[in-house]
C-alpha cells in the first residue's frame, strides 16, 4: 500500500516567480514556443502556463546542442536567471541544460508562434488544438476566465447561490423550433435552450441564484453573431421592486468585471490591445423610442416594429456612444408578442413587457426582465397564446405554491468577450465553436 | 432616457446582519416558512436567502391580522430585533407590520416545513420545485456550492485555468453504446460523455485546466449510484512525473474542500448532521491486490478480474477504514482492457494502466490517470483496438504536434456530495436528477 499525502510541490518554478530568483540557477518546464537563431546564440521562447519567457541559448554556457531542440517540444530546463532591462519581464534565462520530455512528430502546418495566427477563420478553427497555443489566442480565453471570475466574485458577494440545472429537459423555455431533440430511452427529450425554468424555481428556494453553463440553440443562422452552443451566464433574483433592479445589478456586475480585468490580466490586455470600457452608468431607452430615434437620426424607414435589425442595433450603439460616451445601452419595454410567455407585461401598456436587452458596441449581449409570479396571470398568458398548460405542470408548481416578484437575465459569455475585444466574429471567443457546419474539433 | 447607475442597495436587511441591529426597528423580506399558533401569539419562521429566521406575532404589537398570513406567502416585514438567548441566532424578530407581496393559490400537498420532507423519493423529486424549499433539502445544495467553491479556490491557486468545452461533439470519449445521439442539422452528433478530449487539448495550451460542467451518459442502469446527466469536476495537468502527481493533487484539493466546508457552512453542516472526514493522507492500493485482499478477508471467490462489483467497493472501503482510519482509498493500476484507449499502460506490465479510481465510503467518486502523450503510442493503441483513427484526426492533432506527459481526473459532484452526507441515493444530491425514467421537473 502506498500513502498519498497531498504533496503538490514541484522542483520546477513558475514563470511568475522568477523575479525573486534573479541570479539563481533554477529549473522550469514548458513548451518551446519559438526558436530564433542568431550567430553563435539563439533566442528561445518558452511557453509556460500563462506566460511566455525569453531564454538564451549560447554555446558559451549551454550544455546541449541547439539542433536537438524543436518548436513544440516539451522540456524541463536548468537555467540562470539574469536581470535584463530590455526584456518585458525584467529578466531572461540563460539556458544551461535541457531535458526533453517529448517531441512533436512533425511541424505544425500553420505558423502559430507569430503575434497573430495569420490564416483563414476556417483554418484557425480546424487547427484549434494547436492554434490556441498562440500567445494571442490563449490570451483571449485567459481574459474570458477573468470575466467569469469577476462575475462569480460579484454574485457571491451579493448572496447569489450557484446552481447546476439539467441540460436534458422535457420542454423548451424559449419555445419555437430552435431546439435540439433526441431520443431519451424511448421518450423525446430536448437540450436546454436556457436554464430559465430552473433558475426561476430556484428563486423560490434561495431567492438569488446564478449559473454559468452551456445552452443549446438549434438556430439555422449562419452569421458572425450566432453559436449553436454557447456559455450562458444566468442570474435570477427575487423580491425585486421592478425590472430596473435587474439592470442595476447587471451594471454593478459589469463594473466589477472591469475592475477585475483592470487590476489583473495586464499582460493579456496588452497582448490583445484591449481597451476596457469604464462603466460609470448605463443609459436605458425604451424600444419604441429607440426605433423612432434611429429612424429619425439616420433617415431610415421602420420596417419591423417588433424587433431590431442588426444594423439598427449598431446605429443605436453609435448614437448612444456619441451622445453619452457609453459603450453600453439598455433597451427596455420590448413588445409583448416578441417576448416569451413568462415575461411580465407592463401595467401601463399590456403590449409592452417589463424587459430589456443590453447592447454592447452594437450587439445584444444580454436579455432579461421581470417574470410573471402570479399563478393566475401566468395561466392566462399561456392560454391566450394557445399553449397547453398541462405540459408545464412542474414549471407552474412554483407559481401555484407561492413565488416572490422576480426576474433575471442571461448574458452570452462569448458575445461579451468578443465585443470587449472588438472581434468581428463570435466564433473567435469560443474555444471550440459549434455552428451550422461545425461540430469539430 | 433613464440612467442606470448600478445601485444595488436595498431597504431590507440580510438575516446574517441582524445581530448588529439588536434593539432596532428594521425591514426584512422572505417567505413565510412556518406558522405555529400559540395562545395570543404565534411563532413565524421566515425563510430568507440562506437562513430561516424566527419571528413572533403578537396581538400586543403586531399591526396586522395573523389570519392574513399563509405559509409560502412572500412578504416584507417591519420588525424589532430583540435579543433572545433561546433562539439559535441569538435574537428574534417582533413583527410590527407586514406587506404581503404574493400569496400561494393553494397549500403544498406535501409538508415541506418540518425537519425532513417525510415522503417517498418519487414524491420528493416530483415536487422538487417546492420540496427544495425545505431547510434540510436546501442545505444539501448550499454545501454542494461550498464544495465547488473549495475546488475552484484550490485549482486557481494551483494555476489551473477554467475552460468551457463543447457538449455537442462528433465522437465519444468513453466509447461504447452509452452515448446520446441526435440530429445536428442533418449530421449525427453526440452529447459529451466527458470533456476528456478537450481538456487534454487544452493541456497543450495552458498546461493545467479544469472545468465544472454537465456530462451525459446514456447508461441503462437504474441504480442508486447512476445519473444520466451529472456535474463533472474535471481537471487535467501537464508535466507530471507519474500518475501519482494527479492523486497528490486530488488529495490536496479534497483537503482544501474540507477546510472550506469546515470554516464556513456551519449551519448547513448542523442541519445535515454532516461529519466531515479529516484528510491527512489517503492510502493507495493496486487493483489486483485489492481484489485479492477482499477475497481473502471476506472469503469471497473473485468472479470478475476486470472490475469491482459494487459490493467489493464497499468491503474495500470498510477494510481500509478499519485499518487506516481513512474514508478514502485510491485503487490503482486498473486492467488495460477496462480502461479507455487514451489511458497509458504501465511500463512494467502492459496489462495494467497508470490509472486510478478514488473510492469514498464504498463508492467510486473519481476516475483518473495518466494519458498517452506520444503520437505513435496513441496510434498503436487505437489500432490494436481496431479503432478508425481517421475519426479522431482533431484529437490526435495535439499528439502529433507535441504534448507533455499529462493526466487528470473526473470527479462526480453529486456522488461526492452524497457520500459526504451519507445519502443512500445519488439522486438526493442532484437538484433535478435525470434517470432512465425521469426528465421532469
Amino acid at each position: 500500500m502506498k500513502i498519498i499525502v497531498g504533496n503538490i510541490e514541484n522542483e520546477t518554478l513558475e514563470a511568475e516567480n522568477l523575479t525573486s530568483h534573479l541570479g539563481e540557477k533554477i529549473k522550469i518546464h514548458g513548451s518551446i514556443y519559438k526558436i530564433r537563431k542568431m550567430s553563435g546564440f539563439a533566442f528561445i521562447l518558452l511557453r509556460t502556463k500563462r506566460k511566455v519567457v525569453q531564454c538564451i541559448y549560447s554555446r558559451e554556457y549551454s550544455l546541449f546542442e541547439l539542433e536537438d531542440l524543436a518548436e513544440e517540444s516539451c522540456v524541463t530546463v536548468t537555467a540562470q536567471v539574469i536581470p535584463e532591462e530590455r526584456s518585458k519581464t525584467g529578466f531572461e534565462l540563460q539556458l544551461l541544460d535541457m531535458e526533453i520530455l517529448s517531441k512533436p512528430v512533425q511541424q505544425i502546418p500553420i505558423v502559430i508562434n507569430n503575434k497573430r495566427v495569420d490564416t483563414s477563420l476556417e483554418n484557425l478553427l480546424n487547427f484549434r488544438p494547436v492554434t490556441l497555443r498562440n500567445e494571442r489566442e490563449r490570451a483571449i480565453f485567459l481574459l474570458q476566465e477573468g470575466i467569469t471570475l469577476g462575475i462569480r466574485e460579484f454574485l457571491k458577494q451579493e448572496k447569489f447561490t450557484e446552481i447546476h440545472s439539467p441540460k436534458i429537459v422535457h420542454a423548451g423555455a424559449e419555445g419555437g423550433a430552435n431546439i435540439f431533440r433526441f431520443d431519451y430511452f424511448g421518450k423525446e427529450a430536448y437540450l436546454a435552450q436556457s436554464p430559465q425554468f430552473y433558475k426561476q424555481m430556484m428563486v423560490g428556494v434561495y431567492e438569488r441564484v446564478f449559473e454559468i453553463a452551456p445552452v443549446f440553440r438549434a438556430e439555422k443562422h449562419d452569421t458572425s453573431r450566432h453559436l449553436n452552443e454557447y456559455t450562458s451566464v444566468d442570474f435570477e433574483m427575487g423580491y425585486i421592486r421592478s425590472f430596473e433592479d435587474i439592470m442595476e445589478m447587471e451594471t454593478g456586475m459589469l463594473r466589477h468585471v472591469m475592475e477585475v480585468l483592470e487590476s489583473g490580466y495586464e499582460e493579456e490586455r496588452k497582448i490583445l490591445n484591449a481597451k476596457l470600457p469604464y462603466i460609470k452608468e448605463i443609459p436605458a431607452i425604451k424600444f419604441l423610442e429607440a426605433k423612432e430615434l434611429i429612424s429619425k437620426k439616420y433617415n431610415r424607414p421602420i420596417a419591423d416594429y417588433d424587433d431590431f435589425e442588426p444594423e439598427e442595433e449598431k446605429l443605436l450603439s453609435q448614437l448612444i456612444k456619441k451622445e453619452t460616451g457609453s459603450d453600453f445601452v439598455f433597451v427596455t419595454h420590448y413588445p409583448s408578442r416578441k417576448r416569451p410567455f413568462y415575461a411580465m407585461d407592463s401595467e401601463e401598456n399590456q403590449e409592452e413587457t417589463e424587459s430589456f436587452d443590453l447592447l454592447f458596441k452594437g450587439l445584444e449581449i444580454t436579455t432579461g426582465g421581470q417574470r410573471i409570479h402570479s399563478y393566475e396571470e401566468q395561466l392566462n398568458k399561456m392560454r391566450s397564446r394557445g399553449m397547453n398548460t398541462d405540459l408545464f405542470e412542474s414549471y407552474l408548481m412554483m407559481h401555484k405554491y407561492g413565488m416572490p416578484p422576480h426576474g433575471g437575465l442571461g448574458l452570452g459569455l462569448e458575445r461579451f468577450t468578443g465585443r470587449l475585444l472588438d472581434q468581428d466574429n463570435v466564433r473567435l471567443s469560443s474555444l471550440f465553436p459549434r455552428d451550422l457546419n461545425r461540430v469539430t474539433p
